[in-house]
Protein backbone atom coordinates (compact mmCIF):
# COMPACT_ATOMS: atom_id res chain seq x y z
CA UNK A 1 0.00 0.00 0.00
CA UNK A 2 1.11 3.77 -0.42
CA UNK A 3 3.65 4.91 1.97
CA UNK A 4 1.43 7.63 3.82
CA UNK A 5 2.67 10.46 6.54
CA UNK A 6 -0.36 11.80 7.31
CA UNK A 7 -2.30 10.77 10.21
CA UNK A 8 -5.56 9.22 8.73
CA UNK A 9 -7.83 12.19 8.98
CA UNK A 10 -9.83 13.09 6.51
CA UNK A 11 -9.48 17.41 6.82
CA UNK A 12 -13.28 19.21 6.97
CA UNK A 13 -11.45 22.34 6.36
CA UNK A 14 -9.77 23.09 3.63
CA UNK A 15 -6.54 23.33 2.81
CA UNK A 16 -4.81 24.25 -0.38
CA UNK A 17 -1.16 22.87 0.07
CA UNK A 18 -0.52 19.93 -2.15
CA UNK A 19 1.32 16.83 -0.66
CA UNK A 20 4.13 15.71 -2.56
CA UNK A 21 2.21 13.95 -5.54
CA UNK A 22 3.17 10.71 -7.05
CA UNK A 23 2.37 11.14 -11.10
CA UNK A 24 2.62 8.80 -13.67
CA UNK A 25 3.29 10.66 -17.37
CA UNK A 26 1.17 8.93 -19.62
CA UNK A 27 -2.36 8.37 -17.20
CA UNK A 28 -5.07 11.05 -18.43
CA UNK A 29 -6.24 11.01 -15.11
CA UNK A 30 -2.58 12.59 -13.77
CA UNK A 31 -2.88 14.68 -16.44
CA UNK A 32 -6.06 16.17 -15.49
CA UNK A 33 -4.65 16.33 -11.56
CA UNK A 34 -1.39 18.04 -13.00
CA UNK A 35 -3.32 20.89 -14.77
CA UNK A 36 -5.92 21.65 -12.49
CA UNK A 37 -5.49 22.93 -8.90
CA UNK A 38 -7.07 22.28 -5.66
CA UNK A 39 -10.07 24.82 -5.38
CA UNK A 40 -12.25 25.33 -1.94
CA UNK A 41 -15.33 23.15 -2.71
CA UNK A 42 -17.70 25.43 -0.34
CA UNK A 43 -16.14 28.52 -2.61
CA UNK A 44 -15.80 26.60 -6.20
CA UNK A 45 -14.58 29.17 -9.01
CA UNK A 46 -16.95 30.93 -11.35
CA UNK A 47 -18.15 28.91 -14.10
CA UNK A 48 -15.55 31.36 -16.39
CA UNK A 49 -13.33 30.90 -14.60
CA UNK A 50 -9.41 29.86 -15.98
CA UNK A 51 -8.88 27.33 -13.18
CA UNK A 52 -11.63 25.23 -14.48
CA UNK A 53 -11.38 25.78 -17.95
CA UNK A 54 -12.55 22.46 -19.36
CA UNK A 55 -9.91 23.21 -22.62
CA UNK A 56 -6.88 23.22 -20.73
CA UNK A 57 -6.13 19.59 -21.78
CA UNK A 58 -5.99 20.48 -25.43
CA UNK A 59 -5.34 18.41 -27.32
CA UNK A 60 -6.56 15.94 -25.08
CA UNK A 61 -10.30 15.79 -24.39
CA UNK A 62 -12.00 18.18 -22.43
CA UNK A 63 -12.03 17.88 -18.84
CA UNK A 64 -15.26 19.27 -16.59
CA UNK A 65 -14.19 19.40 -13.04
CA UNK A 66 -17.08 19.14 -10.14
CA UNK A 67 -14.56 18.94 -7.56
CA UNK A 68 -10.87 19.47 -7.18
CA UNK A 69 -9.43 18.84 -3.37
CA UNK A 70 -5.64 18.36 -2.20
CA UNK A 71 -6.37 14.67 -2.53
CA UNK A 72 -9.17 13.82 -4.51
CA UNK A 73 -10.91 15.08 -8.20
CA UNK A 74 -14.08 14.71 -9.62
CA UNK A 75 -15.38 15.26 -12.95
CA UNK A 76 -17.61 14.11 -15.55
CA UNK A 77 -17.35 11.10 -17.35
CA UNK A 78 -16.43 11.68 -21.24
CA UNK A 79 -18.12 9.04 -22.42
CA UNK A 80 -21.69 8.98 -19.64
CA UNK A 81 -23.66 5.84 -19.24
CA UNK A 82 -26.29 8.59 -17.70
CA UNK A 83 -26.81 12.58 -17.51
CA UNK A 84 -24.62 13.10 -14.11
CA UNK A 85 -22.05 9.84 -14.72
CA UNK A 86 -19.17 11.69 -12.92
CA UNK A 87 -15.67 9.58 -11.96
CA UNK A 88 -14.20 10.51 -8.41
CA UNK A 89 -10.14 9.24 -8.28
CA UNK A 90 -7.69 10.06 -5.73
CA UNK A 91 -4.61 13.24 -7.32
CA UNK A 92 -2.31 10.71 -6.72
CA UNK A 93 -1.55 7.87 -9.28
CA UNK A 94 -2.75 4.75 -7.72
CA UNK A 95 -3.67 2.11 -10.03
CA UNK A 96 -6.23 -0.30 -7.22
CA UNK A 97 -8.35 0.89 -4.42
CA UNK A 98 -5.75 -1.34 -2.21
CA UNK A 99 -2.97 1.30 -3.50
CA UNK A 100 -4.65 4.22 -1.71
CA UNK A 101 -3.32 5.73 1.11
CA UNK A 102 -5.65 5.52 4.36
CA UNK A 103 -5.58 9.32 4.33
CA UNK A 104 -6.84 9.04 0.51
CA UNK A 105 -9.49 5.92 1.22
CA UNK A 106 -11.52 8.13 4.00
CA UNK A 107 -11.62 11.03 1.72
CA UNK A 108 -12.51 8.74 -1.28
CA UNK A 109 -15.50 7.64 1.16
CA UNK A 110 -16.50 10.88 2.70
CA UNK A 111 -16.60 12.62 -0.99
CA UNK A 112 -18.69 9.32 -2.50
CA UNK A 113 -21.20 10.30 -0.13
CA UNK A 114 -20.62 14.50 -1.04
CA UNK A 115 -20.83 14.10 -4.37
CA UNK A 116 -23.48 11.45 -4.60
CA UNK A 117 -26.11 13.77 -3.16
CA UNK A 118 -24.70 16.80 -5.48
CA UNK A 119 -25.43 15.04 -8.44
CA UNK A 120 -28.89 13.74 -7.05
CA UNK A 121 -30.05 17.46 -6.63
CA UNK A 122 -28.13 18.41 -10.13
CA UNK A 123 -30.01 15.79 -11.73
CA UNK A 124 -33.14 15.30 -10.14
CA UNK A 125 -32.46 11.54 -10.70
CA UNK A 126 -33.18 10.07 -7.17
CA UNK A 127 -31.21 6.07 -7.65
CA UNK A 128 -27.85 5.60 -8.72
CA UNK A 129 -24.79 3.28 -9.00
CA UNK A 130 -21.56 3.15 -7.48
CA UNK A 131 -18.89 0.89 -9.42
CA UNK A 132 -14.98 0.59 -9.17
CA UNK A 133 -13.24 -1.53 -10.77
CA UNK A 134 -9.74 -3.02 -10.17
CA UNK A 135 -7.46 -4.75 -12.87
CA UNK A 136 -8.58 -5.98 -16.81
CA UNK A 137 -10.51 -8.87 -15.32
CA UNK A 138 -12.89 -6.48 -13.56
CA UNK A 139 -13.13 -4.08 -16.45
CA UNK A 140 -10.53 -1.56 -15.49
CA UNK A 141 -9.66 0.60 -18.49
CA UNK A 142 -8.03 3.79 -17.13
CA UNK A 143 -5.46 2.32 -14.81
CA UNK A 144 -5.88 5.09 -12.07
CA UNK A 145 -8.18 4.39 -9.28
CA UNK A 146 -11.39 5.82 -9.96
CA UNK A 147 -14.90 5.33 -8.34
CA UNK A 148 -17.91 5.89 -10.95
CA UNK A 149 -21.07 7.69 -9.70
CA UNK A 150 -23.90 6.41 -12.37
CA UNK A 151 -27.50 8.03 -12.28
CA UNK A 152 -30.24 5.39 -13.13
CA UNK A 153 -32.88 7.82 -13.83
CA UNK A 154 -35.95 4.55 -14.40
CA UNK A 155 -36.12 1.17 -14.42
CA UNK A 156 -37.01 0.16 -17.59
CA UNK A 157 -36.07 2.69 -19.91
CA UNK A 158 -33.32 2.63 -23.18
CA UNK A 159 -30.51 3.64 -20.76
CA UNK A 160 -31.29 1.06 -18.33
CA UNK A 161 -31.47 -1.80 -20.70
CA UNK A 162 -27.77 -0.56 -22.01
CA UNK A 163 -26.48 -0.16 -18.54
CA UNK A 164 -25.57 -3.56 -17.91
CA UNK A 165 -24.15 -4.09 -21.08
CA UNK A 166 -21.70 -1.26 -21.38
CA UNK A 167 -20.94 -0.99 -17.70
CA UNK A 168 -18.20 -3.39 -17.85
CA UNK A 169 -16.11 -2.73 -20.97
CA UNK A 170 -18.82 -4.13 -23.72
CA UNK A 171 -21.45 -1.74 -25.90
CA UNK A 172 -21.73 1.63 -27.04
CA UNK A 173 -21.49 4.67 -24.87
CA UNK A 174 -22.40 8.23 -25.83
CA UNK A 175 -19.82 11.22 -25.86
CA UNK A 176 -20.54 13.68 -23.65
CA UNK A 177 -22.33 17.03 -25.18
CA UNK A 178 -19.86 19.37 -24.30
CA UNK A 179 -22.66 22.79 -24.24
CA UNK A 180 -24.56 20.39 -21.91
CA UNK A 181 -21.54 19.14 -19.88
CA UNK A 182 -20.96 23.11 -19.03
CA UNK A 183 -24.10 24.11 -17.38
CA UNK A 184 -24.25 20.23 -15.35
CA UNK A 185 -20.83 20.69 -14.40
CA UNK A 186 -21.53 24.17 -12.92
CA UNK A 187 -24.75 22.73 -11.12
CA UNK A 188 -22.79 19.58 -9.41
CA UNK A 189 -20.29 22.02 -8.16
CA UNK A 190 -23.07 24.87 -6.44
CA UNK A 191 -24.27 21.35 -5.21
CA UNK A 192 -21.02 20.22 -3.92
CA UNK A 193 -20.42 23.52 -2.58
CA UNK A 194 -24.45 23.66 -0.65
CA UNK A 195 -23.63 20.01 0.82
CA UNK A 196 -20.39 20.22 2.49
CA UNK A 197 -21.88 23.68 3.86
CA UNK A 198 -24.51 21.83 5.42
CA UNK A 199 -21.94 19.09 6.50
CA UNK A 200 -19.82 21.98 8.58
CA UNK A 201 -22.65 23.71 9.80
CA UNK A 202 -24.02 20.19 11.68
CA UNK A 203 -19.92 19.36 12.52
CA UNK A 204 -19.98 23.04 14.17
CA UNK A 205 -23.82 22.45 15.85
CA UNK A 206 -23.00 19.12 17.48
CA UNK A 207 -19.44 20.87 19.21
CA UNK A 208 -21.34 23.41 21.20
CA UNK B 1 -28.26 13.70 5.97
CA UNK B 2 -28.06 11.68 9.10
CA UNK B 3 -27.41 13.80 12.53
CA UNK B 4 -23.73 13.70 13.67
CA UNK B 5 -22.32 13.67 17.44
CA UNK B 6 -18.86 13.16 16.49
CA UNK B 7 -16.47 15.60 14.21
CA UNK B 8 -15.58 13.44 10.84
CA UNK B 9 -12.55 11.69 12.03
CA UNK B 10 -12.46 8.31 11.41
CA UNK B 11 -10.72 6.23 14.14
CA UNK B 12 -7.40 4.45 13.99
CA UNK B 13 -7.50 2.96 17.10
CA UNK B 14 -10.37 0.11 18.38
CA UNK B 15 -13.01 1.95 21.01
CA UNK B 16 -15.64 -0.86 21.48
CA UNK B 17 -18.59 1.52 22.56
CA UNK B 18 -21.33 1.59 20.32
CA UNK B 19 -22.54 5.18 19.22
CA UNK B 20 -26.34 5.54 19.65
CA UNK B 21 -27.51 3.04 17.24
CA UNK B 22 -30.67 3.78 14.10
CA UNK B 23 -31.99 0.47 13.65
CA UNK B 24 -35.16 -1.25 11.79
CA UNK B 25 -36.62 -3.99 13.36
CA UNK B 26 -37.72 -5.59 9.48
CA UNK B 27 -34.27 -5.36 8.01
CA UNK B 28 -31.66 -8.03 7.83
CA UNK B 29 -28.78 -5.86 7.61
CA UNK B 30 -30.14 -3.91 11.01
CA UNK B 31 -30.65 -7.34 12.14
CA UNK B 32 -26.99 -8.56 11.71
CA UNK B 33 -25.94 -5.83 13.63
CA UNK B 34 -27.85 -6.04 16.81
CA UNK B 35 -26.86 -9.81 16.82
CA UNK B 36 -23.21 -9.40 16.30
CA UNK B 37 -20.61 -6.83 18.92
CA UNK B 38 -18.07 -5.11 17.41
CA UNK B 39 -14.62 -6.66 18.10
CA UNK B 40 -11.31 -5.42 17.71
CA UNK B 41 -9.93 -5.86 13.46
CA UNK B 42 -6.85 -6.54 15.05
CA UNK B 43 -7.36 -8.83 16.88
CA UNK B 44 -10.59 -11.24 15.81
CA UNK B 45 -11.92 -13.75 17.57
CA UNK B 46 -11.47 -17.02 17.39
CA UNK B 47 -13.43 -19.55 14.66
CA UNK B 48 -15.26 -21.01 16.87
CA UNK B 49 -15.95 -18.17 19.42
CA UNK B 50 -19.75 -17.71 20.44
CA UNK B 51 -19.29 -13.53 18.88
CA UNK B 52 -19.10 -14.79 15.42
CA UNK B 53 -21.07 -17.97 15.89
CA UNK B 54 -22.51 -17.66 12.13
CA UNK B 55 -26.23 -19.37 13.64
CA UNK B 56 -26.74 -16.33 15.68
CA UNK B 57 -29.39 -15.16 13.09
CA UNK B 58 -31.65 -18.57 13.65
CA UNK B 59 -33.83 -18.83 11.60
CA UNK B 60 -32.54 -16.31 9.47
CA UNK B 61 -29.96 -17.38 7.58
CA UNK B 62 -26.35 -18.02 8.92
CA UNK B 63 -23.88 -14.74 8.71
CA UNK B 64 -20.16 -15.33 8.09
CA UNK B 65 -18.74 -11.83 9.93
CA UNK B 66 -15.50 -11.06 8.63
CA UNK B 67 -15.90 -7.44 9.98
CA UNK B 68 -17.60 -5.47 13.11
CA UNK B 69 -16.72 -2.44 14.57
CA UNK B 70 -19.12 0.44 16.26
CA UNK B 71 -19.26 2.05 12.99
CA UNK B 72 -19.00 -0.48 10.09
CA UNK B 73 -19.75 -4.42 9.27
CA UNK B 74 -18.40 -7.29 6.75
CA UNK B 75 -20.13 -10.54 6.30
CA UNK B 76 -19.87 -13.32 2.98
CA UNK B 77 -23.14 -12.35 0.52
CA UNK B 78 -25.44 -15.21 1.04
CA UNK B 79 -25.61 -15.56 -3.02
CA UNK B 80 -21.76 -14.60 -3.71
CA UNK B 81 -21.07 -13.89 -7.36
CA UNK B 82 -17.41 -15.35 -6.46
CA UNK B 83 -15.47 -16.88 -4.00
CA UNK B 84 -14.62 -13.91 -1.42
CA UNK B 85 -18.04 -11.53 -2.80
CA UNK B 86 -18.80 -9.75 0.55
CA UNK B 87 -20.57 -6.75 1.48
CA UNK B 88 -19.62 -4.06 3.92
CA UNK B 89 -22.61 -1.63 5.84
CA UNK B 90 -23.14 0.90 8.33
CA UNK B 91 -24.12 -0.41 11.74
CA UNK B 92 -26.65 2.45 11.53
CA UNK B 93 -29.56 1.76 9.17
CA UNK B 94 -29.42 4.29 6.09
CA UNK B 95 -30.86 3.68 3.05
CA UNK B 96 -28.85 4.91 0.68
CA UNK B 97 -25.13 6.51 0.60
CA UNK B 98 -26.46 10.28 1.40
CA UNK B 99 -28.30 8.67 4.22
CA UNK B 100 -24.87 8.16 5.79
CA UNK B 101 -23.06 10.47 8.68
CA UNK B 102 -20.08 11.86 7.65
CA UNK B 103 -17.66 9.54 10.13
CA UNK B 104 -19.83 6.78 8.55
CA UNK B 105 -19.08 7.63 4.58
CA UNK B 106 -15.49 8.12 5.36
CA UNK B 107 -14.87 4.89 7.45
CA UNK B 108 -16.51 3.02 4.48
CA UNK B 109 -14.03 4.24 2.69
CA UNK B 110 -11.14 3.77 4.80
CA UNK B 111 -12.59 -0.22 5.22
CA UNK B 112 -13.14 -0.68 1.74
CA UNK B 113 -9.31 -0.30 0.87
CA UNK B 114 -8.44 -2.47 3.95
CA UNK B 115 -11.53 -5.15 3.08
CA UNK B 116 -10.61 -5.18 -0.58
CA UNK B 117 -6.54 -6.44 0.64
CA UNK B 118 -7.51 -9.11 2.82
CA UNK B 119 -10.24 -10.59 -0.01
CA UNK B 120 -7.23 -10.55 -2.64
CA UNK B 121 -4.59 -12.11 0.24
CA UNK B 122 -7.45 -14.61 1.36
CA UNK B 123 -8.28 -15.44 -2.26
CA UNK B 124 -5.41 -15.00 -4.19
CA UNK B 125 -7.45 -13.69 -6.88
CA UNK B 126 -6.27 -10.03 -7.52
CA UNK B 127 -8.43 -8.26 -9.60
CA UNK B 128 -12.50 -7.20 -8.28
CA UNK B 129 -15.06 -4.98 -8.53
CA UNK B 130 -16.57 -2.17 -6.08
CA UNK B 131 -20.19 -1.65 -6.43
CA UNK B 132 -22.90 0.33 -4.39
CA UNK B 133 -26.49 0.59 -5.23
CA UNK B 134 -29.25 3.16 -4.55
CA UNK B 135 -32.59 2.68 -5.21
CA UNK B 136 -34.75 0.82 -6.99
CA UNK B 137 -34.10 1.56 -10.57
CA UNK B 138 -30.21 0.93 -9.68
CA UNK B 139 -31.14 -2.30 -8.24
CA UNK B 140 -31.02 -2.26 -4.99
CA UNK B 141 -32.45 -5.40 -2.67
CA UNK B 142 -32.07 -4.92 0.68
CA UNK B 143 -32.59 -0.79 1.37
CA UNK B 144 -29.40 -0.84 3.84
CA UNK B 145 -26.52 1.13 2.35
CA UNK B 146 -23.66 -1.72 1.71
CA UNK B 147 -21.36 -1.70 -1.13
CA UNK B 148 -20.42 -5.34 -2.72
CA UNK B 149 -16.35 -6.33 -3.18
CA UNK B 150 -16.63 -9.01 -5.51
CA UNK B 151 -13.55 -10.80 -7.36
CA UNK B 152 -13.18 -11.55 -10.70
CA UNK B 153 -11.09 -14.60 -11.15
CA UNK B 154 -10.50 -14.49 -14.97
CA UNK B 155 -11.79 -12.57 -18.36
CA UNK B 156 -13.50 -14.83 -19.64
CA UNK B 157 -14.16 -17.74 -17.13
CA UNK B 158 -17.71 -18.57 -16.85
CA UNK B 159 -18.68 -16.57 -13.60
CA UNK B 160 -16.95 -13.67 -15.39
CA UNK B 161 -20.03 -14.02 -18.10
CA UNK B 162 -22.37 -14.80 -15.88
CA UNK B 163 -21.21 -11.57 -13.92
CA UNK B 164 -22.98 -8.74 -16.02
CA UNK B 165 -26.40 -10.41 -16.03
CA UNK B 166 -26.58 -10.88 -12.30
CA UNK B 167 -24.79 -8.40 -10.55
CA UNK B 168 -27.82 -5.69 -11.30
CA UNK B 169 -30.33 -8.26 -10.19
CA UNK B 170 -31.40 -10.30 -13.20
CA UNK B 171 -29.95 -14.31 -13.63
CA UNK B 172 -28.97 -17.15 -11.56
CA UNK B 173 -26.96 -16.69 -7.93
CA UNK B 174 -25.45 -19.89 -6.22
CA UNK B 175 -26.03 -20.46 -2.28
CA UNK B 176 -22.67 -20.13 -0.18
CA UNK B 177 -21.87 -23.01 0.96
CA UNK B 178 -21.24 -22.90 4.62
CA UNK B 179 -18.59 -25.06 5.04
CA UNK B 180 -16.27 -23.45 2.90
CA UNK B 181 -17.49 -20.22 4.35
CA UNK B 182 -16.37 -20.90 7.37
CA UNK B 183 -13.09 -21.45 5.93
CA UNK B 184 -13.09 -18.33 3.95
CA UNK B 185 -14.13 -15.86 6.86
CA UNK B 186 -11.98 -16.93 9.29
CA UNK B 187 -8.89 -16.47 6.46
CA UNK B 188 -10.40 -13.25 5.43
CA UNK B 189 -10.73 -11.78 9.65
CA UNK B 190 -6.89 -12.46 9.75
CA UNK B 191 -5.67 -10.88 6.82
CA UNK B 192 -7.95 -7.90 7.81
CA UNK B 193 -5.91 -7.41 10.97
CA UNK B 194 -2.64 -8.23 9.24
CA UNK B 195 -3.42 -4.86 7.01
CA UNK B 196 -4.81 -3.23 10.11
CA UNK B 197 -1.69 -3.97 11.89
CA UNK B 198 0.30 -2.71 9.26
CA UNK B 199 -1.50 0.54 8.37
CA UNK B 200 -0.74 1.01 12.24
CA UNK B 201 2.38 0.39 11.87
CA UNK B 202 3.22 2.85 9.57
CA UNK B 203 0.87 5.39 10.76
CA UNK B 204 3.42 4.73 13.94
CA UNK B 205 6.54 5.50 12.38
CA UNK B 206 5.24 7.92 9.77
CA UNK B 207 4.82 10.12 12.98
CA UNK B 208 8.44 9.03 14.27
Amino acid sequence: MASEHETPTPSSSFDPSLPKRQSCSDCPFCSISSIYAPYDPQNPPDARSRIIDPNLPSPGPSTFIVLSTPQVMAFLDIMPLSVGHILVCPRNHRPKLTDASQVEAAELGRYLRVLSAAVVRATGIKDWNVVQNNGAAAAQVVPHLHFHIIPRPELRDKRSERFTATMFGRGQRDDLDEGEAVVLAEKIRQEVAKVVKEDQKQQNSSKL
